[in-house]
C-alpha cells in the first residue's frame, strides 16, 4: 500500500523547480496507476499536467495541487541538500514538502486506505495535477480544467491540497479567497524646465491625485468570511535623475485585494471613472491597464467544509476556522466548475529556505483524506 | 582696434564643452591683454578663471561671464559644424554664439571702442570669467568671487553677459533672481506581501501623503518683480516591479523656484515640520536631502539698470523690461560682492542644435555696451 512519507520523499527527490517538472509527474502518475488511476497528461506551452481517475461513475471528488516549486535560494543556505528528501529526526525535508508534495501523497495514501478498507469507492476519486502554479499560472490549472471539462468530465467537490494551516495542522480551511486586480497607470505629459513650468504638463501631480483618490476610498469594511477589501500602491516611477527637469511621463502600479462585495468589473470602472476626473483638463494623458486575475468567491460552509472541519478534529483536536485570508490560489480556475474548498500541511516554511514538515503530519493528513473520503461516499447514499 | 564679431568667432573656434576650457581662455586673455588688461588665471579643481583688470583706481565696473559651452549634441544634425564659427549671410554660427562668447567679444570690443574715444577710463573695467558655469558650478564664479575678494577686489557694479533677450535684442534686462531648492524624500518602511498589509509598512502612501501636503501650500501670489513660488516634483521613484510585493521604500526629489518672499532656510523648516506631521505613528522613517542651491534676490532697479535701460533703448528702440525670470545664473554668486544685473544677446537658439546669432547683434550689443561703459565713468563724477 502506497506510504504517503515515502511517496512524498520520492516526489522531493525529483526537482521540479517551475515550469520544467522534471520526473515529478512520472513519479505520481505511477503511484497513482499502481491504485488503479486512469492517467491522461495535458501538456501545455512549456507545462505538463496531468489528470487521473479511479471509477467511471460519479459522484467525483477530486484532489487538486501542483507538482512544481519555487526556487531553492541560496542552496549553500540549507541545512540538508533541497531535494534530497532526508528523513531525520521525524522531519521530512526538501523543496516541496509543505507547498505541496506532502498534500500530494498524503491524498494517494488517503486512497489507498480507503480501498484497503472499502474496496473501490461507489463513484470516482480524481486528481487534477499541474506543473504550472508557481509559475504564470497561463498553462496550469486553468487550462486542464477547461480541457477535462470539454472531455466531459464533472466533479461534484474539488478539495485543493495548499498548506492552508499557518502553524499547527488542524488550524484553518480556506472556504474562498479574495479577488485580485492588477492596475498600471501611466500618465504622459510634456517635459520642460523647472524655470519654466507653463510651458510643460508636469505628470507627477496628476499621477498623485488619482493615487489620493484610489487611496482614500474606503471599498468596504468587510464581508461575510472576508477581510476589508484592500488597495496597495506598489510602485511609482519616473526614473528623473536631473533637478532641474519636470518629467515627461509618470507610471504607478498596484494591487487590489478585494472580497465578495465587489466584481472585479465594478472596480475597474470606478478607476477609469476616477482617472476620467482626474485627466479633466489635463495637457497629457492617462493610460490604464487593468487585469483581474482572480475573482473573490466562496464556497457555501456546511456539507463538505463540515466534513473536512469534523475529519481534522477527529485527528487533531483542532476544529479549523473557515478562512479566506491570504494570496490567490488555482482554487479560483476550479470555482467556475465545482465548489471547492482548501486543506493541506503547515506552512510555515514553504517557499523558504529549509522548507520541511513533520513526517507524521503527513500521516495524520493522510487519515483526515482518508476520513473525507469515506465520509463523501458515505453521505451519497450509495 | 578689437572688432567683436572676429573675437567671436575666435572664441567659438577654441572648443571649450565644459569642463574643457580648450584655448578658449588664452584667446580671451590675448585680446584683452592687447587692451591693456593686467590677466591672473584663478585655476580651481579641473577648471580655469580668469580675472583681468584694466586700471588701478575706483569705481571698478566688472564684466562677468562664462567661455565654457554646452555639448554640442549630435554633430551630424548641426546645419555648419559647431565650432566653424562660420559667418555667412549675416549669421554667425557655432555653440556659444548666444551663451554667451558672443557677448563676451561684445563687451571686449566695447573697451576698445570706449579707449579709442576717451582714452584710459577714469577707474576700472574688470573681467570675471570662468570655465564652469555650464557644469557643476563649484570651481567656477563661487570660488573666483572668493578669491578675488581675498585679493583685495572690490566692484561697484557687475554686468552678467547671459543671453537674456527671448527673440530681440533690447527686450529684456534680468535684475534679479529666484532662489532654488532641491529636495530628495527617502520613506523607509518594511517590505511585504500585498495579502498581508498587516504585516508591512508600505512606504509609498506616505511619501504621497507628504507630497500633496508640499503641493498643496500656496507659496505665495508673487513677489515685487517676481512672478509667484512654485514647487515642481520632478520624480518619484519605487522599483518595484512585483505585482504582489509591497515595497520597502520610495523616494522622490523635488525643487522649489522661490521669490523674495521666502528664504531657503524657511522653506527648509517647513518641510522639515510636515515630514514630521506625516511620519507620526508611521512604522518607517522619513530622510530629507534639502539643498539650497541659490537664494532670490533683486538688484535695485534705478541708477545702472536705468543708465542700462537708455542704452538698449538707444541702439534697438526698445526699452528692455526687467525680469527675475527663468533659470538661475551666476549672478547668485556675484550679488554678495556687488550689484549686479544681467544683459546680453539673444537666447532663442542657446543649449540647441544651430545656435547661431544675427552679428548684426553683436555689433549692436557691443554699442550697447559701450555707451554702458561712458555712462558708468560720466555718473562717476572723476
Ligand atoms: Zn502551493
Ligand atoms: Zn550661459
Amino acid at each position: 500500500m502506497t506510504n504517503a512519507v515515502d511517496l512524498a520523499r520520492d516526489l522531493i527527490r525529483a526537482p521540479s523547480v517551475t515550469p520544467d517538472d522534471g520526473t515529478a509527474m512520472d513519479v505520481l502518475a505511477a503511484a497513482l496507476e499502481k491504485l488503479g488511476f486512469a492517467c491522461t497528461r495535458y501538456p501545455f506551452g512549456e507545462v505538463d499536467n496531468l489528470y487521473a481517475r479511479l471509477g467511471t461513475e460519479g459522484p467525483v471528488l477530486a484532489f487538486a495541487g501542483h507538482t512544481d516549486v519555487v526556487p531553492t535560494g541560496d542552496e549553500a543556505s540549507w541545512t540538508r541538500a533541497p531535494f534530497s528528501g532526508d528523513l531525520k529526526d521525524g522531519i521530512l525535508w526538501g523543496r516541496g514538502a509543505a507547498d505541496m508534495k506532502g498534500a500530494i501523497a498524503a491524498f494517494a495514501a488517503a486512497v489507498g486506505q480507503y480501498k484497503a478498507e472499502q474496496g473501490d469507492p461507489p463513484g470516482s476519486i480524481a486528481f487534477l495535477i499541474t506543473g504550472d502554479e508557481e509559475g504564470p499560472a497561463l498553462d496550469g490549472t486553468v487550462r486542464l480544467m477547461e480541457a477535462v471539462h470539454a472531455a466531459g468530465e464533472r466533479f461534484d467537490q474539488v478539495l485543493v491540497g495548499e498548506p492552508t494551516n499557518p502553524n499547527h495542522l488542524g488550524e484553518t480551511i480556506k472556504i474562498g479567497r479574495r479577488g485580485s486586480l492588477n492596475g498600471v497607470i501611466t500618465v504622459t505629459g510634456r517635459q520642460g524646465h523647472v524655470a519654466y513650468p507653463e510651458l510643460a504638463a508636469n505628470p507627477v501631480p496628476v499621477l498623485l491625485q488619482l493615487l489620493d483618490r484610489l487611496l482614500t476610498r474606503e471599498l468596504d469594511t468587510g464581508a461575510p468570511h472576508f477581510q476589508p477589501s484592500n488597495l496597495e500602491v506598489t510602485s511609482v516611477d519616473v526614473g528623473n535623475t536631473a533637478h532641474n527637469v519636470i518629467p515627461g511621463k509618470a507610471t504607478a502600479q498596484f494591487n487590489i485585494r478585494f472580497n465578495t462585495a465587489h466584481k472585479g468589473d465594478d472596480l475597474k470602472r470606478w478607476i477609469e471613472d476616477e482617472a476620467k476626473a482626474v485627466g479633466l483638463g489635463y495637457a497629457g494623458k492617462i493610460d490604464l491597464n487593468l487585469a483581474v486575475t482572480g475573482e473573490a468567491f466562496l464556497s457555501k460552509p456546511g456539507g463538505f467544509v463540515t466534513l473536512l472541519q469534523d475529519a481534522a478534529e477527529a485527528e487533531t483536536g483542532r476544529r479549523p476556522a473557515l478562512t479566506t485570508g491570504g494570496g490567490t490560489s488555482d482554487a479560483r480556475f476550479i470555482r467556475n466548475y465545482a465548489p471547492v474548498c482548501e486543506f493541506g500541511l503547515v506552512g510555515a516554511t514553504m517557499h523558504q529556505i529549509d522548507e520541511r514538515v513533520p513526517a507524521a503530519d503527513i500521516d495524520t493528513l493522510t487519515r483526515i483524506y482518508a476520513r473525507v473520503i469515506a465520509g463523501f461516499f458515505a453521505g451519497t447514499g450509495k
